[in-house]
This record gives C-alpha cells, structure tokens and sequence, in this order.
C-alpha cells in the first residue's frame, strides 16, 4: 500500500507545484498591458501555423494509440487533426488576439451624494482550471480566452489528446515567450492520471474558477465533486417551434440547417414544434426534406399520422440531446403550447421560433426561460464566435455569472473602485 | 428507528412542497410588471408599520424564549427590535422599492454581418433560498430584495428569530395580494429543524441559488453541503494604509471611523497598515485617538516601540476579523508593503488608502484584489445602501456573478435575444 499512497501524494504535490506556479503568473498577468496579450496570442499563432508538422506528429502518435485502444469513430473524429483543422486553431488565435481586452473596462461610474466617486471596473478572475475531453482544439481556445482575460490557465486534457495538447501548449508558450510573460501562465496537466481532476477540485486556495468541458458524465462528476466554483455548460436540448403564422420556405431552411448542419454540436436542434394549426400543410415538406438529409424522425401521435416513417417518440425522447441525425418532432397547441414543452423538457440553452408575427414572436422571447432565444434564426448559431465574441470555451446553462457563450468578458470578475477626499461614515 | 425517519420524510416533503410553490410563483413573479412589485413593497412597508405592535410582540416572544436558552448578549442585541427598528425595516422596504426594476433591462444590442440583431436582457434568478441567522431585518431586506428583482424567495432564518421573522413575512404578504401577486413568492420554512438546511441546500431542481448571510461556519457549511450554486459573503478582513502622503487630519479620521463607528460590521477595520517613513510622527496620535475611544491595540514590533500601550500581534491577528474593539496595527514598507500584506492576509473584502497622491492612490486601487478599494474613505461606506443599492442581502467576497454589495439587480441573470429574418448558418 505504501508505493501508491506515495505516488498519490506525488501527483498532489505536482499539481499544487502548477497552482503557486499559476496563482504567480496571474498576478503578472493580471497587470500586462493588453498589447502585450494580443501580441502573445498572435505569436502563438504563428507558431502553430509554423509547427504544424510537429503537431500533426503528436496527434498522428494521440490517434496511433487511441486506435489500440478501440476509441468509437466519432471520438476518433474529435481527436483527429488535419492540416485544415491546425490552421483554424490559429486562426481562432488571432480571432481572440483582435477581440478587445476586457481587463481594466469601466462598466458604470456615479458619484453619490456625498462626493464619493464610485466605478466598476473589469478585472480577471485569477486562475482558471478547465478539464476537457478529446478534442485538441479546446487546448488551444480555452488558453487563449485565459490569456485575452487575463487569467493564468491550468489545463487538464482529455488522455487521448494528451499529445497533440502538448504540442499545442508549446506554441502557446512560444506567444507568452515572446511578449514577455510567464510561461506558467498556461500549463498543462503533466499526466494522464485520472486521479489529478480529483485533486484539482479540491484546490480552492490556488485555483479561483473550474471550467468543465464535456459530455454530461464529467460535468456532473465536476459539480458534485469541486469545492471550486463551476461555470458549467450541460446538455444543449434545443428546440425549433413552427407557428401557424411561419414563413413555410424560412421554416423548412431553419429546421433543416437546425438538425443537419452539424449534428453533434450543443446549439443542434433536437426537437422540432409544430403549430397544430398548420401542421397537416406545414409539417410533411419538411419531414421529407429531413428525411432526404438522412434524420430519423421520431413523432407523437399527430406526426406519425402525417408521416408513416415516424417511429413513436416517447416522453424520454423529449428530455435526450441524440447529438445524432435523429430529430423527434411534436404538434403542439400553438406558442403556449411550445412555450410549456420547451420550459419543461428543455435544457435552458438555446430555442427558436419561426414565425412573422411580431407579438407571438416578443412572447415567445420573453416566456422561454433559455440562454438564447431566436425568432427566425437557426439554433446553431449559439456559438461564440457567432455572437461576435472572437470565440468561447463553451456555453454556459448557468444563470449565475456566465449564461450563454462564454467568451473573454465571461472570463472575467469587477471590482468598485471608490474615491473619496476624506469622507467618513455618519 | 421508524419514528424519526417518519419526521424526517414529512420535513422533506413539507420542503419539497414549499420549492415547488415558489417556483410556481417565480414564473407569475417574472413576468409581473414593475408598477406592480413597487406596489407590493410599499404596501409592505406600510405594513411593517401598522402591525408595529404584533411585530414588537412577536420579537418579545423571541427574546423570552431566547432568555431561556441563554444567548449571549450580542445575539440578543441583533435579535432585539424596537420602534426605531421596525420603523428602518419599513424604511428599508420604501428604498427597495423606490430602486429602478432591473428585469426587461437591455444591457447591450448589437448587430451582426449577417443581419442578426442580438440583445442582452436582464431576467430573474428564479427561486432563491435565503439562509440566515438571528437578524429578523434579514426577513424584510431578503424578502423586499427577492421581490424587487422578481426571484420568489424561501427564507429559513435563524431559530432565535422565528415568531419576529414570520409577524415580518405577514406584512410582505399583505403587500404580495394588494400587488395581486402570489403570496408564495416570499415563503418561510415553517420549522426550526436544523435538518431544513441541509435539505434545501440539496434542492438543485427547486432552488437556483442560496444566499447564506452569517458567520463563518454557516457560510462554510453552505459552501461545503451545497448543490446549489451559492453567493457567498465570507468574513470581512478590512484594512486602513495611511501613506506617507496621506493628509494626518483626514488619516485620523477615517481611521477611527473605519474601526470605532461600528465594530460588529463586515466594513469595520481590522488592521492599521502604517507608511514607516511616517510612522513616528503619524502613528502616535492616530492610536491616542482610538485608545480613548477605548479600542485595544496590537501591535508589531514598530508598532510597540511607538505605543507602550499596544500589546503585540501575532500572524494569527492579521487573519482575523475580531469585530470588535480590537485594532491590529503593522508597519510596513510604503504601498508595496502594504499591497503586499492585504493580499496576503486579507479577505478580498473591502480595503482603503489615505494619501494624497494621485500614482500611489492609483496603483493601491490596480493592485489590491479586493471588492471594493477605497481612497481617503472610511471602509464602513461598504455597504449596498452607501453605494445607492437601495437595500443589501450582503457583501460578497466571490469573484463570480456577484462581488461586493449585493442589491436587486445582483440578483438577476440575462438572457440573449436574437432576432433574424430567416438566417442559417453556413
């Protein structure tokens, strides 16, 4: 028993070697001029544009051993990077590099009546602990928006990953080196033990904000594990609700792109409401324009009625994120009845109406209780870089701090400066 | 065994149906109008008013049965009410509600490329549970706040309190159906079981946030039980830095005030930080002063040689909140020294500079970490009302959602608007 219990306690030590390492390096970044953090990140992505090949070596060695260990092809496609997917890593680099930095913004300035002058102004959070699965980009994302937000990043990668993060890492590096910040300020995880997100939790003292990234399992073990506080993004079950008064041609184009653009994305569409007063026109186009994209359709009562190659959807269905190219589609009692199907087996995160009534859509707005809601628009643009936010690390499903993409602004915290000449308390 | 287990599931249930109401009333309450959650808390306040006789009787019960039990005088005082009392907990409500709705607030809007305009808008929380100790102005306040930010409020306050906390929750009653607002929007927890903490804070589907307001151990149990994401006000470790440019009059008085106006609050000072190029002809008579006012000094070793009086300070004084008449007292090596220190020891809670210089009073307010940074202030302005809030549920020491006072619009969250015009995403 004594050798695990030593390495256990070699591992904690390591990694609170990488929090008093981090919690220095925030501070130092906490005071660097934004220039000096758009001059990193643009470095950083020079530097994977120029590393290319090297990281295409590490990832071809992240894939060589995912393959022996019999990883399922859409986790294959997370990790797998090409030459097209390492010029998007930088190119999403440079997007954060030219996204304003938020750090030191002022947000609200008044003066009380006894003279004192009182401002909020934007500051970092500190240190940031994301925990994240395969995908290698997020490596590169999440150090980024750290970086713009001035917060010092510990990054713990999902073990497949655990290559191609490095070499990603080292480029980040290369930005940090270059403008002259430390190179702690973005660190990985140097191990692939699973007992390190355990003990990263449990770090309140070093580390200020756990991000969690990934599919439902982790972000529940994170919730209920860290003693940190958690901007979590949990399931995006995302509904389109059809109204009597829709456009037909915008409907079908929405649902359409909604469900198939990509379907293993949060903003996907996984529930299609139809207006029960149109749908016997209304609904057959498009389940035939979906069935023709590939979508299985799973339907209540009424939309099997109208479609025969409809399997029955059950209350289940309307609480599942496929993340697949299955949608199941429900014919409601017009908006009321889309309001109560979305607040009740939605997920908070992102719904659309399509229809050109100007008052149902405004209820519609107000009534759904989700991060982001949308009158004609497609749900997949709940992204980040969709909103105009350079990027994001995530969309959070929280209603405290974060809600929606979180991007650099999200990254941050404020504080009330207040000045006086003097003035002392009644 | 089956008894107690028997109690255990009725409490539970009892709880259950309490979540379950005010969530049926956070949706009536989110969509109420301004008009009519301004008049519910001025009907309340003149409530407060008219039921000033049973309020007084209700606390008179109190303070009988907590004479029984023996609580200590502080805790009576803070439980004790009187007509001035009562009088400032209507008052209190009149200010909650004379603060502007924050719900429907368009905080940004902007327009994208392609044509999608996006609006951020303030939203309630939901369902907030507010745990709290012996204070029955806690009841009103949290009450008043809840309902002016539109959230529905479960209030489980201190056992000491009881019958004053629900003659208080009548009168917020009485203001609810004037306004033709749910009466369970503001609900107390019916028992004084310790069990019914414990049992909310595992209420994740029925609450959204928890407010806890009280001392370190109850925050601390919160933060450590909770499944809920928590707003959290920790302990208030405030300092006083007089620089060596500080004007001595204003030195002098902000110090006494900042300590000696009243000790028992979060604001009050806990340590002097003292300029050492100063200190021989600026200490001195700053802690004549706070001796006759009876405040007790510890002192370091400089400290000491300048005040035979001091008696000496260990590093455990510099972590503690003593609120009390006790003052810790360093000298320290200008505003590096004293930056340094209230990072260190501090609480990130509130912090002040007396100087006259503009560089030195600006790099205090850059680089102390902490909620609110004063200059030439007294740290007793730490407080929602001082700051124009209308009213405060606390000080939050957390660097997520809230920091600092914590008012109405504190306790909201947003939600993103889209409106497009059939967009889908490429």
């Amino acid at each position: 028993m004594t050798a695990p219990r030593l390495a256990e306690n070699a591992l904690a030590a390591t990694l609170r070697a990488i929090g008093t390492e981090a919690r220095a390096a925030s501070d130092a970044l906490a005071h660097a001029t934004g220039e000096a953090k758009t001059r990193a990140l643009h470095v950083a992505a020079e530097a994977v544009r120029a590393s290319s090949a090297a990281v295409l070596a590490a990832n071809a060695r992240d894939l060589d051993e995912a393959g022996r260990t019999n990883l399922s092809p859409p986790l294959i496609d997370r990790l797998m990077l090409d030459a097209k997917r390492v010029e998007a890593i930088a190119t999403g680099l440079d997007a954060v590099a030219a996204f304003p930095d938020p750090v030191g913004t002022v947000l609200a300035t008044w003066t009380r009546p006894n003279g004192l002058e009182i401002s909020r102004v934007r500051t970092p959070l500190g240190v940031i602990g994301i925990i994240y699965e395969s995908r290698p980009n997020v490596t590169a994302d999440a150090g980024g928006l750290c970086l713009r937000s001035g917060n010092a990043a510990i990054l713990r990668g999902g073990s497949e990953s655990f290559h191609s993060s490095n070499a990603l890492v080292a480029c980040l590096h290369e930005g940090l080196r270059a403008a002259g910040l430390p190179e702690h300020a973005i660190q990985m995880v140097p191990t692939r033990d699973r007992e390190a997100v355990g003990l990263m939790l449990g770090m309140s003292d070093l580390i200020d904000v756990i991000v969690p990234r990934g599919g439902r399992s982790l972000i529940e073990r994170v919730q209920r594990e860290s003693r940190i506080p958690v901007i979590a993004h949990l399931e995006g079950i995302c509904h389109v609700y059809v109204d009597r008064a829709a456009d037909l041609a915008k409907a079908q184009a929405i649902v359409l792109n909604a469900k198939m653009r990509r379907v293993s994305v949060c903003g996907a569409a996984e529930t299609l409401l139809m207006d029960r007063a149109v749908a016997a026109e209304a609904l057959p186009p498009i389940l035939r324009a979906l069935h023709a994209a590939g979508c299985e359709i799973r339907g209540d009562s009424a939309t099997r009625s109208l479609d025969p190659a409809a399997t029955p959807a059950s209350e289940q269905d309307w609480r599942t994120e496929y993340l697949d190219a299955i949608l199941s589609v429900r014919v409601v009692d017009g908006v009321e009845g889309a309001i109560e199907h979305i607040n009740t087996f939605g997920s908070h995160h992102t719904d659309a109406i399509v229809t050109e009534d100007q008052a149902t859509a405004d209820h519609f707005l107000d009534r759904v209780d989700s991060a982001i809601v949308l009158v004609n628009a497609s749900t997949q643009f709940a992204d980040g870089a969709e909103f105009g936010m350079g990027a994001e690390i995530g969309i959070s499903t929280s209603k405290l701090h974060a809600r929606g993409p979180v991007g650099a602004e999200q990254l941050t915290s404020f504080k009330y400066l207040v000045r006086g000449n003097g003035q002392v308390r009644p």
